[in-house]
């Protein structure tokens, strides 16, 4: 039985009713019927091909929450479970990363929609060990974002130690920003926002913010002058990276998960004046998903999101690509 | 009773003997009978003038090691007491940093020998937080330079969690570098020295390291890709960053001890992939200065230091100059 899917034929195109085969379950596969799936700036970049890694006919969708429909012989899964599946879609399981718990870092991963059918889509076919019981008090649209964009900004809150009552600046409120922003609050640290849009800086608050600031005036990035634990830039933007890394105190961590073009230019005594850090985070782990997803349950937390019916899944696209989406766009089915 | 010592008259001249009075010895402030100081690169740069910081009369050194000849009314530390100074004399003692054990952070500190008489002279009055006691096992002449270079490295490893098992590249053999080497083979790391000079490589493993390779040659530095947990650069030169952050395993940290001229250049997507970070770090806290005197101690830890009379200082420094001093320079009284 075919699954039923959109698929963009060649680079730029729209998307279009697909249909495909799906590879026999193997044991540890499951398939899932998915409810819901976030649309991620990457589905775009995929998409246009920009990372020249595409192959066409491509189904997008990497944020998707669904039950499952069918397992292998050997899955923990069972029929009828709500689950979710992010960016990842497997990894070798035998290399130093993959053995310490770190699969996103293994060098043999592979993604759930470059080279592989992805979410948008009725059903899809793949690897339990990346896939993630929901826990049930999570609203499956305002879950589905956090799959990739969640894990993206909470990661690396955790790996990096910050606490609660740290002070946090947050560059870029979009999709992953102000996920952040909601991580931030429930962790009980202090968190600013960095928007090029008067609208989201006024947002910024209700969103978890406890202030606001414009991310594009020097002014006003260095009145925050060594105020921050942590600085998360969500945004692959060239910025005014020596005024954002003197918003560091000393020992502050500037990390990004969004890779801007071109080079950082950065003046080598300004990482060594206040021992400061600048780093870059690539996703999580399965263990930082569900911790994750922990987290979100406990405190109530899910993306604030648009929905379309996955049939209008090129009007949802330009809406993302016109950065009008707030703050996440999620097709359904 | 003036001190005598040896001071520069104006930047980039000849040291010249030089006697002055000191000021009077405050409640925690000890008098220190010098026995040695080494020569670090920071005093040829404050000779020069080269962080435009200097004042003339200028009396350098800042690896001093001594006995307590006299001490204020609430001193600890007790007349003839075997004691070592490094960079910092002071720190407010009050803000977030010095509150939180890093003094080295505080923006108030002050350096022994900028805007205070240093070591190159036979006494030096100073605050007793700042002065260290020495453990008895440790050699003095071989312990001076770890006050300043040999916390330089120690401080990163430490707050970095290098741990035994790590495989960590040091680039630059010199004061600082060969330093690292020893600390890394007692810490029972992996150590790969990187060095623009031959003899220096040759000399290597007997300073500690497991292998050796040419410092700028690309071809060589390629052959260590993906194979560092930590990478501390004792250089301030302009180097192929590229190719060293890709000589990180992920998680992996490159870190600058020294700043190089002009701007690092590095694509963001380097950090990103893998999950690289870039840092600084600037000298050590009183508390790892402690730390790492007891690892010495422990682990029979000294500079390898040629050493010269107090009276040959012009021709010591010359020889630091010149790079030909191998590894630390320590004048002797």
């Amino acid at each position: 039985m075919g699954i039923g899917a959109f698929a963009v034929p060649a680079a730029k195109q729209l998307l279009a009713p697909y249909a495909y085969e799906p590879a026999p379950l193997r044991p540890r596969d499951v398939e899932i019927e998915i409810s819901h799936c976030g649309i991620c700036h990457s589905d775009l970049h995929l998409i246009d091909n920009d990372w020249s890694s595409s192959t066409y006919p491509l189904v997008p969708g990497h944020e998707i929450v669904g039950t499952v429909s069918a397992s292998g012989t050997a899955c923990h899964l069972t029929q009828g479970q709500r689950v979710g599946v992010g960016w990842q879609r497997s990894a070798c399981h035998e290399c130093e990363q993959c053995r310490a718990g770190h699969e996103n870092l293994c060098s043999r991963q592979e993604a759930t929609c470059v080279g592989h059918m992805g979410g948008f889509a009725q059903r899809i076919r793949t690897d339990e060990r990346f896939v993630f019981a929901l826990p049930p008090i999570l609203d499956a649209a305002a879950t589905a974002p956090l799959l990739c964009a969640g894990v993206t900004v909470f990661a690396p809150l955790r790996r990096w130690g910050v606490r609660s009552g740290a002070r946090v600046g947050v560059i870029g409120i979009g999709g992953l920003g102000h996920l952040a922003l909601r991580f931030l609050r429930a962790m009980g640290c202090h968190a600013t926002a960095f928007s090029s849009s008067p609208d989201k800086r006024q947002e910024a608050v209700r969103l978890g913010a406890d202030d606001a600031a414009s991310s594009t005036s020097p002014r006003e990035i260095r009145a925050h002058a060594n105020q921050f634990d942590f600085l998360l830039c969500t945004v692959p933007a060239r910025l005014d990276w020596i005024a954002y890394l003197q918003t560091l105190k000393p020992n502050g961590v500037l990390c990004l998960v969004g890779a801007p073009p071109g080079l950082l230019q950065i003046p080598a005594a300004l990482l060594l004046t206040g021992q400061r850090a600048i780093c870059g985070s690539d996703i999580g782990s399965p263990a930082a998903i569900r911790e994750m997803l922990a987290f979100a349950a406990e405190h109530g937390i899910g993306a604030e999101v648009e929905t379309a019916p996955m049939a209008d899944v090129n009007a949802a696209l330009l809406r993302v690509r016109e950065n009008r989406a707030r703050y996440r766009m999620v097709l359904t089915n």
